[in-house]
């Protein structure tokens, strides 16, 4: 007891402190102190801190690419010439008046930060990077699970999954429903805020000010988000308790299973809930600066808010909180606690009591992979995500520490041979990530339509004119009456005005159909889905079968292991008969020391056999019982 | 050795004959005579045949579903129809003349057996066929590595294959120059079949026989593709030998990685040998029918003679010969050995002699592999596929078994825990194939023009006037010079001729180009190879996530073992004690015998303790020397 003490003192020294943060982590320690589980869950969010260095080092590269790029980028220049003044039809009807196209000046410019050729690059490193950090996770845990004497567990544990496998799809067929519902909810509230967006920006462009109206966009889509984040953030929280509650209504299982059944629940509802509203937006009419600056906004936001929020002050907050009612209610109740004996030694109990129960580590994994899913998913639309990420999990893994060591009751030591179900989540958001990154930039940025035009379109293969390409043409006179802006300054002068899309002009026999260029740009932007994906695809089994997944000299060192263990047997067989033949030379008393000492060695054989190839695990702890 | 030879009659009389060939094969038997390494091919030989008769019976039904549909498949009965004649242009210059659309009845009405939404389900079906063929054989694999105690091979294979991965790259920067040579004389080879393809139709239209002229198309098809398929046999041939060339220049290296890299380099070529006639004939203008017609005689053409000549005319005929010719030189011989001693045990080592030597299963592996391919790469051009590999499948076990016992010299016995490189070749195969499977529909088949045609742009949403609205306009005064059709009949009443393709017609403004029916049926196509791939992606991991990779019966069956062993450890400890305590009532004699029965039970401990983890396999077999 003093000992674990004395570690969680030391742990609370090296590792629970943000002074710290640019040490590694002592694992072996946390493992010792907190058992498997924790130590692994703690090693896993390491090496993902780790990799995240190097992409949002590469985040931010493309992100300067984006800043330098800036002032030569032709389209973006063209928009905010006032010049070649395109009259762009009103955003709304009747009270959206016609606006020019070189006032949204400021949005094109910033989108061009986020919407350049280096993204599709970035996309493709950050799909790669997502199969060589499960790869060299896989590595991590074989190591770990090595060096811990965890290899044992393997055939349990298999068992334990093909029972889920088998049994969870009843699980689901019975309680789909409901989860359909949720998902229905979330998108019913975010229906809700686009419909308040729609509105906001009707009533903003209402207003005189100029300015307000050149970034009505941005505000509203701002201000959105926000009504957003909360939403979310509610929907969360509700979420994790009906997903809690959706499992226990099933017929009981072994703590294991309803684990992860729970897990597989949460993560749905929360994986919807935290990203749907993104490729809501992608329908949504964009800025002519393409959809993927708003995406950026808001993937920015909701990012930021989810980790501030939710991890910040949640985890800090709500913990402290309920210490300090729990304190109250102890004060309260002391005095008649008071004649009851209580010696000097019950203290730390007493201290221990006061903290909070340790609830498992599912809202951590949680957290961390939506993280991830934000990372590597809309990693196109929003280069700085790594970052960000990493920012957040520096703070993080000493946020965790503090509050397992110092404001949690200390958990009851988990064996685990690995991090679960939340591995297979991983790979599966990896390959999600590939088809919706290749989604994310064929069709929200202007990626496809740039080369389109500069390789077919444009007559010296240069971007000049490639706005005015982009933009259709709609006759004034086809507005319905009411729609008309009203109290327009220059309604009577304006003949035509532009939106962005490639429709017939007025004057063609199938006026406003989607025109020629519309359709092979679409191919286009399929073709580019195929090649990305199956490129990517193809990528990334090139590295996973490049890299072995058992450590080299893990392996090396099991065979050396190996021959040790045959050599032991022969000269145990040996021992054992010489043992036998000089017995009557000896008296019994040598004899019986004799015996210990084999039989020592026989137990400290077994032990080392058991961490040679874990078949021996059950086996050397029913013979310490012995 | 006398068992041997029992075994080895055994073996021809209960396998090696086409008699039993409805008999499952003796696997054990065959492990015992050869080898775990043939008996393992003997074993994924057994398994993929037996895997082929769902899905030929599948096949059959898609075929039957074309047969039985064919009379109300509205486009065939259109094209066929004698009323609307339409003119098509001619399909050479100066000597072809118009044609009507109707003299290509026959193929258009045969070309419905092998394209309709049917083959769509198929290959989709195929592509889970696969999967789940390999997720079987990784059970089957572990069960026999499980019975055949070869669990104990796991380190040093992954070490070779980490070997073989870290140094492999090197030796194809090298010769993949040459490999890509290769290629190219393969395309070439293949384009020279090409060009007299085209020189043929025009020689052949030429005639003035009707009947020639109305199967001009499927004539010329048959006759390149033998063609073709000569090429193909012998290049085979070549090849193997340019990769063994290239594979020896290299740096030595161990025995497996060796085979592994020959294994691949000449994989690589026949693979491209057999495959690349396809992709090439897609470009090609096809038959209003559509492509997938010629793409399937070609394949079945193919397939079936690789498999008749090279199968049965190389691998039974050319050992045979080899055989007779060594039987003579041995004629010639003879006498000068008269007079050295030969006693009659000699006898069956002369009968050996005379057998061919055993020269590895590469080829064996390669045929299977490649046919392996043509059944999953092009199911969705040719549902027979299946059923034909089947027939050649039920035929080569036999053969393949009659050429081990009779044929060959006995192979010394190799060692194997999997079949190798084999798995990831046929893995990746099984990946390719979805992607091909979904371009070949998308692109060649008509599969998705109907679509678009049934319920984007016919009036009633029937498949009424789709012919026609496949058909592009050619204003015939538009020929050049020397290219119209010489001794023409009706050249002067014709104004328009009519070709298959989406193009603009003479009357529109930018006549010939792309109509926008064009970009929307390559759209669609596109979208439907991202949805297949995706969909079918899908469903392959939930297959192989459902079905666990150790069947439940094996790993139930280590876990009892690992618990015998736990008490047999126990005991062993306690018997030492007992032993040792009552040593003195007994006489040395007694000891020994009592060591004796001891050290016997510890070594059939060891051989069962090996079969349980297989972490002893070296031990026991140093152990039995002791």
């Amino acid at each position: 007891w003093l000992i674990n003490v004395s570690i969680g003192s030391l742990l609370y020294r090296e590792w629970a402190r943000y002074g710290v943060f640019y040490k590694f982590q002592p694992i072996d320690l946390i493992r010792k102190y907190f058992g498997e589980k924790i130590g692994l869950y703690f090693a896993w969010l390491g090496l993902y801190t780790e990799f995240l260095i190097p992409s949002s080092v590469v985040g931010i590269v493309v992100f300067l690419y984006g800043c330098i790029t800036i002032e030569s980028d032709i389209p973006s220049k063209e928009m905010c010439d006032q010049r070649n003044a395109f009259t762009m039809c009103p955003l709304c009807d009747k009270f959206c008046d016609y606006w020019n196209l070189s006032s949204a000046c400021a949005t094109a410019r910033a989108s061009h930060l986020f919407d350049n050729p280096a993204t599709v690059f970035f996309s493709i490193f950050m799909a790669l990077w997502a199969t060589m950090f499960l790869e060299q996770w896989k590595r991590l845990q074989m190591r770990l699970s090595y060096f811990w004497d965890l290899t044992g567990m393997e055939e349990e544990e298999d068992d334990q999954e093909k029972l889920t496998c088998s049994d969870r799809m009843p699980g689901y067929a019975a309680n789909f429903g409901l989860i359909l519902f949720m998902i229905m909810l979330t998108f019913s509230a975010v229906f809700g805020v686009i419909v308040y967006r729609i509105t906001t920006a009707a009533a903003l462009s209402f207003s005189t000010n100029e300015t307000t109206k050149s970034n009505v966009r941005v505000t509203v889509t701002a201000t959105a988000v926000i009504i957003n984040l909360v939403v979310i953030l509610v929907l969360d929280e509700i979420y994790g308790a009906v997903a809690k509650w959706l499992t226990e209504i099933e017929v009981p299982k072994p703590e294991k299973t309803f684990e992860e059944r729970l897990v597989l629940k949460a993560f749905l509802l929360k994986f919807v809930n935290s990203y749907d509203n993104c490729p809501l937006d992608i329908d949504m009419h964009c800025a002519p600066g393409g959809c993927l600056m708003e995406l950026c906004i808001q993937l920015s936001i909701i990012m930021l808010g989810k980790q501030l929020i939710q991890n910040n002050l949640f985890e800090i907050g709500i913990p402290k909180l309920k210490k300090f009612f729990r304190k109250l209610k102890d004060e309260r109740t002391k005095p008649k606690e008071m004649d009851t004996n209580q010696s000097k030694d019950h203290q730390q109990w007493d201290l221990d009591y006061i903290l909070e129960p340790f609830t498992g580590l599912t809202p951590e994994y949680m957290e961390m992979i939506i993280q991830f899913g934000f990372v590597t998913l809309f990693v196109a639309s929003f280069p700085l995500a790594p970052l960000f990420a990493l920012l957040n999990n520096i703070i993080e893994v000493r946020l965790d520490a503090k509050k397992f060591v110092t404001e949690l009751r200390r958990p009851d030591i988990v064996r685990a041979k690995d991090i679960g179900i939340w591995y297979n989540i991983l790979s599966g958001i990896g390959k999600l990530s590939v088809i919706i990154n290749a989604f994310v930039i064929a069709v929200t940025s202007d990626f496809i339509p740039r080369l389109m035009y500069r390789y077919a379109y444009s007559q010296n293969g240069t971007m000049h004119g490639f706005i005015n390409h982009t933009l259709s043409y709609f006759n004034v006179s086809h507005l319905k009456d009411g729609t008309q802006p009203e109290n327009s300054p220059f309604a009577q002068d304006v003949l035509f005005c532009r939106f962005k899309d490639y429709r017939e002009p007025p004057w063609s026999p199938n006026q406003y159909e989607f025109s020629k260029q519309y359709w092979a740009v679409l191919s286009a932007r399929l073709a580019f889905v195929i090649l990305f994906q199956n490129l990517v695809m193809f990528l990334s089994v090139l590295v996973d079968w490049m890299i072995p997944d058992i450590p080299k000299d893990i392996s090396e060192q099991i065979k050396k292991e190996k021959s040790l263990l045959v050599d032991f047997f022969l000269k145990e067989e040996h021992e054992k008969l010489k043992l036998i033949e000089n017995f009557i030379t000896r008296d019994k008393q040598e004899h019986k020391s004799g015996t210990k000492g084999e039989r020592f060695r026989a137990a400290s054989f077994c032990q080392f056999n058991r961490s040679q190839k874990g078949s021996f695990a059950s086996f050397s702890s029913q013979h310490t019982e012995v």
